[in-house]
């Protein structure tokens, strides 16, 4: 395989075609919601809204920057832990999400915020866009490494628009409860990504055996990402529950569930090991798996000792995946997950949509009180039209409808990825930042093979 | 000493049992308050409150997760400055913290939120939680590199415990006032953990006297940790002050002594080495001093100059202790503070405690108002049953009781730590990830000798 | 050139001088406003505000939170790529940002909240303050590397100084709206510091040619730098607009505007490598043209398609600037222009200025409403002093003082920090921490020239 690395028009190209797309379509599409258009003063007096705190802004902002944080510097940072792709981890992580954000308010803009000629923008909606290119980076896990950013683009280009219909067939169809995106999020994109690597698989990908592990340094700056994920993980939950109670009640279920997490993860980790040694690989990942397994449920009453225990599982799994699954994965179904994204978001994500399922047919007015109940659940003050067992079955259907999806989608993409002239490296070449980033001095001295005539050997 | 280093059986074990215990104490004694219940929408029509945002929620959350983050980045990365104990800082920061927060919320939920069957829990609770944790990563620091992640939760479930007995003699029996915990956060951590590395003293620790030092790069993660708690400090200080004025008075009195302790720190570092150079350990440490010593007061009518004067005071007492004071408490007292927090956490919390005596007892109805000094100390509009020279006297009080606490607390924990089979390193093995840690290749070269048959010297 | 960098009396001193200093002004002339005065509580009563929330506080605090972080993490760490100077980059930041705060809340206070015998002291007033030391940490762009923390220290004295004349001229003389500092701070900042390192200019700074370049690591702690400033931006550019839909539209604009610009940077920075590679410079600059370019225009009804229009276009010319202009710069008109800010900070804040002037220009009451147009502007319910178009000749008079401001005073200031005694390092010592940092080990070996007698040449 001598692939053409040099991307000096490919990407260019498709970077300046996708913003240009954008630009008009926002153009055609785009303005702003009621609260953000200088047009609010009026409507407030006309409504006699007595505070100017009474805009969405003040209610989801703090949230909204949390979750900001986690897609950039989180998911972006976490995977730095390669001792010679941080470039590309933090590089394209960034590029990736820049473009889909702006894709993803026009998806999700035309599902959910059209008012018959136009989208209308609020906080909610950076919000939402946030949360569909969290879906992507859950992807990128997969892939990371082995495909370029070319590909990497054209992959957020599908994987947003697959996530915008899922999210509309279940939150919208199925009226399904999802807030923290157990199914939508994390279950969509980690078998998404997984697919999409299933058909992308390197035989020999153990030529460039030495580099997908970590050094000192690169381990800690991973550690930022994980920190900065695991912190903000309750925004993450509660940014987009209903005002008040729920927004209050997923801080605190996620919250637990995450400091469980960290408990069991290092207890597996350690026992796990010969000599009874941690694994930063556990410590970076299966800490989190808590968050994403209370993603569905956090804004129900879950009760704080339920999100203990499902953090408590979740840690405890997590880490057997990476330890068990990951190399099974790997050696008999063709599956290179470089970041282990099955252990963190892949199984914590299908029990995150049981958990949601099982706890939403659970619910009942004493538990939530009348109007607490028709609030959380979102069917008016009228009990008539709805029960908990029902919403129990829409939302397993949810967790059915999301990894067909994924499936069926990351099949189509991944074939489409497979094409030879995208830019991907060589096998040899693989987690390598060298092939797309000018390097600075000291690290030009690392030996890869030549690939094509773009590519020397660097000097000695 | 051959201590056997093993933690195969010992740290998991203690883990699981330490998380199960939480999980069950939860499901008896844990639910949600009603502002995080589902129920609150009822109780909101019944008491006509008007707006979704009169939800404690929206007044604690933002500075909550400032907080949350000086917890997990903030402490975790200030500690990363040594060059071969990154991983251990920030993962047992991270472990301990994880576990702490748990059991800080049951010991504080039965001081102060039991309502007679169930201890409430809302965002507040979180944010005592994390301040209750503050205070174990002070003393972590005092005993970091020297003892194991055993030995870590041991100290964290006895620290959280004397903490939250502490906490609730000196607000709910003495009645201070201390929102950002000078007491009961920084002078009760530090002379807690000063007391714990006290009793552990080694003696032959100069054995491994080339780790306890940092290196280019470990000492810029540590300004990650640096800047962290010196740009939240005022949302630390601030938290749980009551609305209003004291929490917006609280963030100006932080930021301004913050900001003084910057420049006399500078200043004090260069004039106290003899070519004027700057001490990386001075700008981590020094420069944080200042919000430790407004602490007490920092919600009070201390005025801006007021804090200037307590941050410039503090920056320089914090450099001067590092310079004279740290190597002389190891060299006579047999104190081996591994990060000076002495420096940073016991003087300045001392004089917290005493400028927050000093301010309630010259607080006046002039400077705040009637209504404000009784809202301001709790005491309901009538003025009879207080005098501000009572409060100043009882916030002393306060102070001697933490100090009490924290040395007898510390020398029994100190024992309890001692016994010889929690995995401890040998002296020559300390400040060590390698002990605990499974190393990525480019480390493993480090020479350290063999103590026990499961630490084989690392091949070459 | 054998200078003394000696700093062990000239940098005390200067640091102990000024904060006395600020001390005694504090004590003069600095308060509480009123929403942070335990008087609150009665003014609340009186006033009849029915909830706690109703506190400036609340608007504001999250906001001011993530500037804060934007200007000690974000511009301290974006200056840390260079491979030996990322002590200094993010030390001095500190440090001359700790002074400037404190200096702008006393010379914005004078110009904007004096009460005639106070200044009060409120939560804008901290960001305005940061928003103030903003410009100053964009001209040490300029002079990174060439100059002595003394010499920053005066460097911020008079630039805070100048930019509160200067901002006050456009806010209040010309009534320009510039709420994200396109002109004040960013065109300012960007021109100010450029001029002062033209006078500064070293003919032989190729000697320490080595240096002002990253390495693999330093590149990595830059990215923290750049996507914290790149995150929070949108808060930075709304956090002193007006309550309600302002802030929540210059959110909106500046979150579109930013994600366009990553796209036109990425595909500028592959075109013009000649194998199509990535350059980390550009990443991370060039992606955060966007926010300093809508900094005008942000709070107006910009549309979400004119953001990503400006956004488009300034990733463009950055990363041009970057690649073509920079290096001019330093050949022909002998600007040393370390970081780069001309194409970050100086282009896109003239564009900024431009575009604040046009949307000004253009706007209507059937874009604003009636009531809105008189909202945004300030100009009361009346609309018969006021015209748009007049207002954009005023936003464009405020560009080009600002310009004027900006190359004056930088020529000032350059004169007074050429003088010899300030402790600056020779031309063959420049961006080198070693000059005023106290190094560990492993960083001791790098061959430097003494100087003078206080700078020998390390141990082999």
């Amino acid at each position: 395989m001598a692939w053409n690395t040099n991307l000096r028009w490919r990407l260019p190209v498709i970077c300046l075609l996708l913003q240009v797309a954008l630009v008009v379509l926002f153009g055609v599409f785009v303005r702003y919601d009621l609260d953000a258009d200088a047009h609010w003063i009026e409507e407030r007096m006309s409504r006699n809204i007595s505070s100017d705190l009474d805009n969405e802004f003040y209610y989801r902002y703090p949230s909204f920057q949390d979750v900001h944080v986690m897609i950039f510097v989180g998911f972006g940072f976490l995977m730095t832990f390669l001792q010679r792709y941080g470039y590309s981890a933090v590089g394209f992580n960034f590029l990736l999400a820049a473009f889909g954000i702006q894709w993803a308010l026009l998806m999700q803009g035309w599902f959910h915020s059209f008012d018959g000629r136009y989208i209308l923008l609020g906080v909610e909606n950076l919000i939402n866009a946030d949360f569909c290119v969290g879906s992507v980076c859950v992807a990128f896990g997969a892939v990371l490494g082995k495909v370029s950013p070319v590909q990497l683009l054209i992959m957020t280009l599908f994987q947003v628009t697959l996530f915008s219909v899922n999210e509309f067939i279940l939150l919208s169809l199925l009226e399904v409860k999802d807030a923290g995106g157990s199914m939508t999020i994390h279950t969509f994109g980690a078998y998404f990504g997984l697919t999409v690597t299933w058909i992308l698989y390197r035989p020999n990908l153990y030529q460039s055996k030495d580099r997908p592990s970590s050094v000192y340094h690169s381990d800690l700056f991973a550690m930022i990402g994980t920190l900065f994920l695991w912190m903000y993980w309750p925004s993450f939950n509660s940014a987009v529950s209903n005002h008040g109670d729920a927004q209050h009640r997923a801080v605190i279920n996620t919250y637990c569930s995450l400091a469980a997490c960290v408990l069991t993860a290092v207890a597996l980790s350690s026992v796990l090991h010969k000599k009874g040694k941690l694994d930063m690989v556990h410590i970076q990942n299966a800490t989190l798996a808590g968050g994403v397994a209370v993603g569905t449920a956090a804004e129900m009453m879950l009760m704080p000792y339920g999100s203990l225990v499902i953090g408590f599982i979740c840690g405890i799994i997590s880490t057997l995946g990476f330890v068990y699954l990951t190399p099974f994965l790997e050696s008999r179904l063709r599956i290179q997950d470089t970041c282990g994204i099955h252990n963190l978001h892949g199984m914590p994500g299908i029990i995150g949509g049981i958990v949601g399922a099982v706890t939403a047919a659970s619910a009942n007015t004493e538990l939530y009180g009348q109007e607490g109940l028709a609030f959380a659940f979102g069917f008016g003050s009228s009990t008539l039209s709805w029960n908990a067992s029902t919403q129990g079955k829409f939302q397993a259907a949810g967790l059915f409808v999301s990894l067909a999806m994924a499936l069926v989608g990351g099949i189509i993409v991944g074939v489409i990825l497979k094409l030879p002239f995208w830019g991907q490296a060589a096998d040899e070449n693989c987690f390598e930042d060298a092939i797309y980033w000018e390097m600075p001095k000291d690290q030009k001295s690392t030996v890869f093979r030549s690939e094509d005539p773009t590519l020397k050997p660097s000097e000695p």
